[in-house]
């Protein structure tokens, strides 16, 4: 079952190689005050802390009855925390409380009301596991006040189910992860176009519970855009939204569904939007004079519509830091010399990307250029394309080396209008520098933006730093709150893409207000009566 | 207060002239079985039976402390329905029950929580009446259980508040009606872009609430497409969303919002998406061998990304009675002439139009037309264009002269997937023939697809038929209620951009399922507790 599953300390494939940090890495540690010598490696599976698994009498025997039941060790390890820093930093510290007291595996929709009708009758905890990559606390298996949680892990549900080629969507098992979505629907020349960080292991229902973004969602469209049917099997009842064109029936349920973060119920399948599988998939790099020149070349190039598919543009922090690393190789130093002679020394460096059909992309190619150079913006040509598309899914395979390395690695993301997005960079980026640096770990800050909308874009902040040892989760809780007070503070939205989770759940209120806050509660209650599902996520004060 | 309202037994301004039929609607009407020299017209004013206003005591001078009160004859018929057949029926008849008690006209959204306190204190429905152009029964002043009802008219909160140009967001009263809107943004160089055909009468709040689609919405975007912000005034508290981008803050609430018929709260303004005002507007007409060749051109210009802002095809019924309707004249004969050559006679006419800067409007048009020829389309030129855009706004005024005439003229829409399109236009087409010729009122019934997505599009019918005398509202609901059964059946939603109101509420369910609907109860009893708001709309079995 647990064969193609992530490390339980970390990122990739149990058995990958240990990744290493590149050598140019090694003036970064030294300037956060870390020995490069040094690791700090995680504890063994078997020295992992666990309480006994402590199910109610006789729910394992009822459960086991209509699905598969694990409680062995490695299952509970692996479903106990998501992939958050947090999450890892006490994974690795051999901390696996919380755990569940059983993994449950679903096969379908009807199991999955089964295990509902189970768990409510006996007061046990129900925390909807697919792909496990939440960073922000989603499936951490938190039992409130009930007698028991269970993880009910989606990955049994791992199908395609339909694809309609004419009307461009296919029906996909809510526990379908990336790499498996595009294979099926790669079969029959389509495309899902979603491809977060975490798409090797990310499920499509988490996809749609979290409101996922991928790395192309400029151009292919987030997953709430892309959703147009979910099958929602909750306590109280199944809300099953087939195939709709968007509409005036009333309220738009699907976004209820998205969002819902196993809070209001269990996705099962999803209908997504697909594409045909692009002929031709351009990816350049781009320098601009600076962040500012940068951004109004983006604002330009969505408002005027003719963004590129994909577009992700580092600050000054993130070039400098991302071209350090890239070494000095001879094509790097070609561009440091080609840079410097056009000014852009010092600049910022976006990655473009287009994909669709030769016609397509040509056209869209030279429209987005047009636009690009308005503001001065430089073509640095495919290889700086290439190298990001072979490295767009290292990041979490690094921040475990980073971690080894004691280094506190995280990140974090905002969205707001165009008109605040300076202020908010500015503000966000201040917030992060002054927590850490009371902390005596003076932080290096890098961010991008990567999702462009008519009315604004993301902000995407990595944060390192030097591990305050014994205090790592203190000290990112300061500053992680200290970036959410400044995101609320300066019209951020508290998460453009990561969700709300466990982390966010007591900023909530604040971007939705005590209203939204009922709504979402009223809809709880009718939904899951009994409370019984995902715990402590998505609503404040619910633990 | 009431100068530019509508004309209270029909459309367009009070004092207009009297529109009549062109001569070339003769034969037409004469296929009906209608005589085209006989005339039906309306009673006057004074001649609508009305209730006596009858709120419980003293609740009138509580509202007219807060806020304008008007109770005469005209205010209270001008509320008394919105703008469907069966509302012209009965008013046109001299029905004016139900009426409002009272119409109350809030200056701002302070005004509609007193209003909306002293409704619930006293046990005084509210319905939220914007432009009153529903067409399906939204804003009926029905009273449900309470003893009184009044209509609260936003005409007051007309003013454009704010705009962000950097950003191309601007906040809108909710009273602010489309020609408004437009002055208001073009003063700043922007559109909303959102032209619905009631266009002249329409709402701001009545849009959002009611989640209307404009003419060029397969360009700008449906009006909650357009939803970056809204301030919902509840009973129960107030649903303030400002400017965001999409994030994943848990579910989307403004989604809520966007359709929710005055029945969850009351909109007061809106934060609408905007665009530069485009320099250029070219539509043009074209012409496809069938309807089937037409809408695989439509698909796949939507689905090829190059679709027109602006696309509806005509069935061949619409095609043939447009230009039957269209007459004689020279251009009109050259072109019947044409098509006859092209071996398009009897196919069918679509109006495309692209709107932008020059560059855009220029590059996009090259790369439509090229998919449009794909399928045999042949450019019709300017002219079809100019008529359509000059007569965009007609079709109310048309259909009072066919009432005068003794003619059902109705209209009614859906849409699907491009995969049923055909199966649910035949099968809607037929269920509306069968149902009248049972009448012996055999209709002419029409169709065009209007709103492209990637998924599916939209089908509007337009119905006409011989009245059946004293007999027009059961001869209409039965046809009607065909209309809406054979949607359901396949696999259509109930309404595309006319909503729900009264006359769709039976129909919701089976589209949301009961769960969907518990959901909504749930949310309408978390805003309004007492249940003042709209009765009787949106949801089924509320009186």
């Amino acid at each position: 079952m647990w064969d193609d599953a992530p490390c339980w300390s970390g990122w990739g494939p149990a058995d990958a190689p240990i990744r290493s940090l590149p050598e140019t890495a090694a003036p970064l540690l030294r300037g956060l005050g870390v020995d490069p010598e040094r690791r700090r490696a995680p504890v063994e599976l078997d020295a992992v802390r666990l309480a006994e698994p402590g199910l109610p009498e006789g729910v394992r025997d009822r459960l086991a009855r209509v699905a598969q039941v694990h409680d062995d060790r490695l299952a509970r390890v692996l479903h106990a925390a998501g992939k958050s820093y947090f999450d890892l930093v006490r994974l690795r510290a051999g901390d696996g409380i919380p755990a569940p007291d059983a993994v449950v595996v679903a096969a379908d929709g009807a199991v999955v009301e089964e295990v509902l009708r189970i768990c409510t009758g006996a007061g046990v905890a129900v925390v909807p596991f697919g792909g496990g990559t939440s960073v922000v606390g989603g499936v951490e298996p938190l039992r409130g006040d009930f007698g028991g949680v269970v993880s009910l892990d989606l990955g049994g549900m791992g199908a395609l189910l339909d694809a309609d080629e004419r009307s461009l969507v296919a029906v996909l098992g809510a526990g379908m992860r990336g790499p498996a979505v595009e294979r099926a629907l790669g079969e029959r020349g389509l495309t899902l176009g979603h491809f977060p960080q975490s798409w090797e292991y990310a499920s499509v229902g988490g996809m749609v519970a979290t409101r996922s973004a991928g790395q192309a969602s400029t151009g292919y469209g987030r997953i709430d855009e892309l959703v147009r049917g979910v099958d929602l099997v909750a306590p109280a009842g199944r809300l099953d939204l087939a195939v709709r064109t968007r509409n005036a029936a009333g309220p738009e349920l699907r976004e209820l569904d998205a969002g819902s973060e196993g809070v209001l119920g269990v996705i099962t399948q999803a209908t997504l939007a697909v594409r045909p599988r692009p002929a031709v998939r351009r990816y350049e790099g781009w320098s601009f004079p600076s962040f500012r020149d940068g951004i109004e070349a983006f604002r330009a190039v969505e408002q005027e519509h003719v963004a590129p598919d994909l577009a992700r543009l580092s600050d000054e922090a993130e070039t400098a830091v991302n071209l350090a690393m890239a070494g000095g190789g001879r094509a790097e130093q070609a561009l440091g010399w080609y840079l410097r002679l056009r000014r852009h020394k010092g600049g910022c460096v976006a990655i473009v990307g287009w994909e669709g059909t030769e016609l397509d992309v040509g056209r869209r190619h030279a429209a987005s250029e047009a636009v690009l150079r308005r503001w001065d913006g430089i073509p640095l040509g495919a290889r700086p394309g290439v190298l990001w598309r072979r490295g767009r899914y290292d990041a979490p395979y690094l921040r475990d080396a980073l971690l080894d390395h004691g280094v506190l690695a995280e990140t974090l993301e905002t969205a707001t209008s165009w008109t605040r997005l300076h202020e908010l960079h500015d503000a966000v980026a201040g917030a992060l520098h002054d927590a850490l640096a009371a902390h005596e770990t003076p932080p290096v800050v890098l961010c991008h933006v990567s999702h462009l909308y008519p009315v604004g874009a993301s902000l995407y902040f990595t944060v390192l730093a030097r591990q305050q040892e014994g205090e790592e989760v203190g000290q990112w809780r300061t500053a992680k709150d200290a970036a959410c007070q400044a995101i609320l503070r300066h019209g951020g939205t508290i998460t453009h893409h990561h969700a709300i989770g466990r982390d966010h759940a007591a900023y909530l209120e604040a971007e939705i207000g005590p209203t939204g806050i009922t709504l979402l509660r009223a809809a709880k209650a009718e939904l899951d009566p009994a409370g019984i599902l995902n715990p402590g996520k998505l609503l404040p004060g619910v633990s």
